[in-house]
């Protein structure tokens, strides 16, 4: 049962061919038979989720109207409140804190009938000293960060979509290292409200899944204007999943962008991307040299924002020394260079858009420089990730390469701003033309 | 003819009783005759402003629509770009800069039929040091800054209207000095779309006038949506005029705010407004001790924002001593400091409105400390606007008090954010009340 599809699992529990208690339970055993390994989850209470389960399928029983996701179990990164989770944000600091109501991507999710199934593990305050969790394609290495447990749990089956965070890399980079899809949306679509508040210019929520048709599937339920989120985006009539189940009008186009850091990509990564470059047609666009600035303006932001909203633990030291580092730094950004940066950050997002007026309707580049890296002592590397989360463009992962010993390599494709139903019916298309 | 108001001018030139050219000519003889004294003006051009007034007789007479200030000259201080006068801005670094274009806020002037006389003395960049300026009421005294050339020029009566703006204490403090009524609308009614850019979140636009009447007429010209303006908030189908004309539906409530600057007023200016809020039935407010925070988080802003937006003049050697400061103070605010402040500011605007709430529909408070500081070497202290600028709300200059020697005193209405029309009505109501 675990195989199925969210898309699946919620057809047949709609139609009544499984009930939301006996996926659950699918769920539930598959977590206990791997959790050990994997370490997936900070929290997890399999009777609540179970209570959950009986609740909606009594709620059918009983002729009530379903959510989209009525029966299916979701796992929610540990930064997002939950009222009936700890939410602790990966930090000892943290340590049984309990919220009084959800974080309004997690009342989406519940409102539309998913099991909150339990808290994944995050790194230290989304930052990047690691969890616990291994990479179930290859336990000897580490899953990625920061969305680690969400990305994990749902490679290892354990759930059929999981939401996260990125606010450099944190979505698309565990995704890639995990080998399952993931989409970071525009940013401003998914209200953070409720979540841990990193740096309001660069958070964005996300979601992993087994496929694009689940994506769609999530997001038709988490995209939503929210007053309580001030960069909220009005995104009109959400239709995911009628979007990205139609075929493309045209044949879509494609651009491939090296990125200045294509030189830190691992040569198989490298001949990859190439190939698949090759084979759609994409057209090479290289980005002007001046966009290192890029990565410099967000490091100074993320850094800056950071400092200001999560200085605090530092200074009552129950913080990691990467993080201390991070808020360290942010502490000696000048108010003039964080106002650069806010500006940089606005003209790389005007700028760029020039490629999918000019050139193609998504551009395709790396997620990560390569397979995940061994050891879980650190979470690998966003820098294939920086450049798009600065202009908050929609990105998504694709699990389309496997190096010679079978572990994951993902093509990032990223989308205009605003247009990420669009973003995930190329996605199909691609994937479609490679198959 | 100068001693017309704006309405009354715009009446008679749009039922034929006088021409544009006649009643642009009176304003530039009265220029003429006084300017070798006042120095409000950093570039009038006679033959221009006369060519303007000609060109708006002719369209009258061809039975053309006639705006809202149709003949009516405007002084424009020396900040806003202006296609047809130099913009210097005060500074010697942009002597002879010649815009290509209008400020939004001078386009809708023109719109509105109004001739732009000239250009205005601000001081320099619109901050502490000095112009040119002499206070009309008193040539020995500043005229106070840094909209100095608008408030003289309209308080000597060489133009019924000029605009300037106010990132401190830039409209409401001349207007006090100078005797003549002001107003700094909420934070983005007025475009500052072309007008300098000092600090987006402090900068506003605003006008001066000789009654509440005009101010009201000009406000009808230049409220409107910029998507030029990042900070330009949307106000519905404004209506000055007609608001400002009638009768409160109840005699309006008063509160009479010290604020914690109170010790720096003098005596003079404190029992004046002791009395009039005891005239009124005022009701008095303590504001929170720990909103001397306000000061401090304005001047982390506005030097932050400044040292970002006009550093550059600093590092070029081309600043004064004053402005050199500032900068310096604003390049050392950190990133997590200015944050805070922008935060403190949300705070203070929001915290504010349990005033309007529950006790008023105006706040009664001082303009400035006291009459005009004798010499023109310094502008005067900004610290009574510190407040109702950092939180955006609406502020009226009332010239209603005179001291010993007939030097006028301000009284400074502040109203609830969004709500500048009833400001206006209940400025009038409390003029009437104590006339």
């Amino acid at each position: 049962m675990i195989e199925l599809s969210a898309t699946e699992a919620a057809a047949d529990i709609a139609r009544g061919a499984v009930s939301a208690e006996d996926y659950t339970r699918a769920c539930l055993d598959r977590i206990a038979a791997i959790e050990d390994k994997v370490q997936a989850f900070a929290h997890v209470d399999a009777e609540h989720a179970l209570a959950q389960a009986r609740a909606l399928d009594r709620h059918k029983a009983d002729g009530g109207r379903l959510g989209l996701l009525h029966g299916v179990p979701v796992g929610i990164k540990d930064i997002f409140d939950t009222r009936d989770y700890p939410t602790e944000c990966g930090s000892p600091a943290l340590a049984g804190r309990r919220p009084d109501i959800d974080a309004t991507a997690v009342r989406l999710l519940r409102e539309a009938g998913a099991v909150i199934i339990g808290k994944t593990v995050s790194t230290e305050f989304a930052y990047f000293h690691p969890g616990k969790t291994k990479n179930p394609r290859d336990l000897s290495r580490t899953p990625g960060g920061s969305s680690s447990g969400s990305a994990a749990a749902v490679a290892a089956g354990m759930v059929p979509l999981a939401i996260g965070s990125q606010t450099n890399g944190s979505m698309i980079r565990p995704a890639s290292f995990c080998g399952v899809f993931g989409v970071k949306p525009t940013h401003g679509l998914i209200s953070r409200a409720g979540a841990l508040n990193l740096s309001r210019t660069l958070d964005h929520v996300g979601a992993f899944a087994r496929s694009v048709e689940d994506l769609a599937l999530i997001l038709d339920v988490l995209v939503a204007t929210d007053a309580a989120d001030p960069n909220s985006r009005a995104y009109a009539s959400p239709r995911f999943r009628g979007t990205a189940g139609e075929q493309p009008p045209l044949p879509p186009r494609y651009a491939f962008v090296r990125t200045p850091m294509w030189d830190k990509a691992d040569p198989d990564t490298q001949s990859a991307l190439e190939d698949i470059a090759k084979d759609v047609g994409a057209q090479e666009v290289d980005l002007p040299s001046d966009y290192t600035g890029a990565w410099q303006a967000l490091r100074a932001i993320m850094s800056a924002e950071m400092a200001f909203n999560l200085g605090h633990y530092v200074d009552q030291g129950v913080a990691s020394k990467e993080f201390t580092a991070l808020i360290t730094e942010g502490r000696t950004v000048t108010a003039p260079q964080y106002q650069a940066a806010l500006r940089d950050a606005r003209r790389y997002a005007e700028d760029m858009t020039y490629i999918f007026e000019q050139y193609a309707d998504a551009i395709i580049t790396p997620s990560a420089a390569g397979i995940a890296p061994l050891g879980i002592e650190a979470t690998g590397n966003p820098l294939f990730c920086s450049l798009w989360t600065l202009v908050g463009y929609p990105a998504l992962n694709l699990p389309l390469i496997a190096n010679a010993d079978g572990l994951p390599i993902g093509v990032q494709l990223i989308g205009a701003p605003g247009r990420d139903e669009r973003l995930l019916r190329t996605a199909r298309a691609l994937i479609g033309s490679l198959g």
